[in-house]
């Protein structure tokens, strides 16, 4: 939103977004808040239950929500089908991000045989290597190092430090955060004559577009084929993702999941913090895993999955694991298990 | 220690931190090491009764140890209350850290606009961008990046390769290690009609006196409010902390912890390596969470808890995990429980 | 395989290989590729028993595989008593690796008193500190920072925005990949009087030949003593090695394990994706460890071990995990276990 443009009403707000609104519309939205610290000429919403107790004292000017609690709220609403995406619409309005500045930065170090649109942006202090594209509008941030023959989409976003390292091709508007690297050597190896020796990673890593990658997340370029993450695919930070594997459309892994070599992961998949995958596997579409869960085997039901145990006080938790390492015992001296 | 002042006697270190010297204080004390290892003029210590068994054939000059070993000490000894504490500062004597180098290295790229404290050093490679400010005898290291509107205290040190992205304010003496990441994007996300759309990030993330970064940690910025370390907090290598998490002061986490978003945890806590914290919970002060646990829902009793597994031998384990998958059916065919 | 000779012929690659030709030799070997995947003059390979059903469909040009496959090998084949070790030798003709250029590029920083050897390539955007050496043929990525101190032996490649910190010492034909922090401080704390005083970290890095270490993996430098990595060690992506941890030669870890301080983990291990291993304690030579499993005591028996537990459906899991929080009730009910 520009400095200059009028704070919009809250009825204008209503119209733009398709939204119902209740009470007094011409109050002026200046900017966003939680409910419990919002104040004049802030808007604020409610999604998560978790947060309703914050609705009946909150000092907003206005809130997003949905049907069902708009009765309880002190102030102007408006209500939403979807409260999350409504305000997340809305939020957008009060962000700020600096425009790309069209150029190559002096400090910079960009290969003769480079091709850069003029309309992209290659920060200070930033390298990009032989034989890469770089695509109109998109911006490569300061520190960001692009090695040999990387292809970057249109208006993608290289916030600062990435490392392409070789073989990647970045579809159009994908977001990559500040220590993400993308097209390292798979971890192929064979043992030879009581020795490793390194198996080839001859080929790259494939990313659709408008797909987001966390700071510090890692996505090895394949063996033989690419690394392919499909569009729309959303990963948090601190992700490992192993050679040759495949993530399908739309699918969000949240923070320090790990996805070894050749698993394929369908769409619509919500995988849970702290997840591991093993390799050589399917996990089909529309599958959700909670966190600090372990996937040794295929899965082909869409649906929820789960092995995270939660904690207990250590003494009891040490007395049931003690338990647990004998259980095949307990569960023997209680003769057959009947048939289900 | 400057190179010219003479290595302290045994007896100059008992007076000036407080311990009491048993032996000849004669011995000058020229560096630190182990136990096992320490040879002519070292001091060692003994502080986790795992090396007890060194302390017999200690080579040392002298062991800093507690009452209750002293006996067994075949050396010169000083006695502590908390003999790691005393050897913590003892051994800090005959650390050499570099002192700062105030002034902008010519290859540092700093923005026209950016405040930086004339005793502040900015290394080789670093950026500094657009209103940063860095203050009194700060350490921006060697290709650090601080994005826009970054605050860094007097007497921080980022030591190498740190991004700060935006918005963050660090106090006084934050220590930052290589590859850490702070003020990224918080991984938020709503789903409008089969695709992802992102919730504006607009918090920022604000670090108290005296805090430590660990190597390839990252701290996401909130998304509305900021995220919160309090003084005094440690957090080591490849830890993730989601946006809004609130940490209390005096809290430590070791390797690889995930906070996720809008936790809050309390001041003087200890978090093992690996724990996995789901978000929008509460953890209590002095709560101690061992290696690899998932925490779910609020804990609100201060003590010790756990869930991490530890390993059997492969045959052993996957039998005892076969049963497990059907612990609820065993359990049933012995009838109701009683109540506790 | 330089770009003049031409492509290999199957019995040409036999020969040199020492590899059992069945079928037409005279084909020309052009790359490589999978089963599925390979076309006209493409070799392939059949290592893992799940890829077996592409044998027979496919098209490639020949196929190395073991003696009890050829049978069913619908084309010319190389028969190997390991075809994985058999393929990694035959592709890496086909992986064209940039030779290192020589010399300083004028955008490096490099100190004064740095040793770096007249056929070592430094490359853009490096920083060379104080007293490091660069040996003969070794390559300093882009981005890369090396701190005061630091040892780089002959024919080492440190890929791209690697940091030593200080006192790392690499051996010969070390291969660093992006993000890799080494040398860092140990997260050495004591408690002292309500605050957290730190322990100085005297200690360095050692690491011996032909280690790989691999994207965003960070290795502290010891307290006292070294952490060592001895000859041949393999480290994939984002894995935590704590202070004082020693690592036996041949050893391998997949993606995101941690070991904690001071533990020492023996020869030929191969350590599964997620796995936490406890800090002062030994796991001895030829052990396996399963994915994320956790180790809190240590290991004196090679084989294989386990404690990660996989996935159910959340509904079963949910019960079965209620039901594992009063195991040991459970158990008590059933009266006292006999002896084994």
């Amino acid at each position: 939103m520009s400095a200059q443009a009028p704070a919009p009403t809250l009825a204008e707000l209503a119209e733009r977004f398709g939204l119902e609104l209740r009470g007094d519309g011409a109050t002026r939205i200046r900017g966003v808040a939680t409910l419990a610290g919002a104040g004049e000429g802030q808007l604020s919403f409610l999604a998560n239950p978790r947060y309703r107790r914050d609705l009946a004292g909150t000092a907003a000017a206005a809130v997003v929500l949905s049907e069902g609690d708009a009765a309880d709220c002190p102030v102007p609403c408006l209500v939403a089908r979807s409260p999350y995406v409504a305000f997340a619409k809305i939020a957008a309005l009060f962000e700020s991000s600096p425009a790309p500045v069209p150029g190559i930065h002096p400090s910079a170090v960009v290969a003769a045989d480079a091709v850069v649109h003029p309309s992209a942006e290659i920060g200070p202090l930033a390298v990009v290597g032989a034989r890469c594209q770089v695509g109109a509008g998109a911006v490569i941030g300061p520190g960001c190092i692009l090695g040999e023959g990387n292809v970057v989409g249109p208006g993608c976003q290289l916030l600062a430090r990435v490392t392409l390292v070789t073989r990647v091709r970045l579809g159009a508007r994908v977001r990559i955060h500040p220590g993400a690297v993308l097209g390292a050597e798979g971890f192929g190896l064979a043992m030879d004559a009581g020795r490793w020796i390194k198996v080839p990673q001859l080929g790259g890593v494939v990313v659709g577009d408008d797909c987001e990658i966390g700071a510090n997340t890692t996505i090895d370029r394949g063996a033989l084929e690419d690394t392919v993450l499909e569009e729309d695919v959303r990963l948090d930070n601190q992700i490992q993702v192993g050679h040759n594997v495949r993530i399908g459309a739309h699918t969000a892994m949240a923070g320090c999941v790990a996805v070894a070599g050749s698993a394929r992961i369908g769409r619509y998949c919500l995988v849970g913090g702290g997840v591991g995958i093993t390799g050589h596997l399917e996990v089909c579409d529309k599958v959700t895993i909670t966190a600090m869960s372990l996937v040794t085997a295929s899965i082909t039901e869409p649906g929820e999955y789960s092995s995270g145990m939660a904690v207990q006080d250590s003494r009891s938790w040490r007395r049931n694991a003690a338990r647990f390492r004998q259980l095949d015992q307990l569960a023997r001296r209680m003769g057959p298990q009947p048939k289900d």
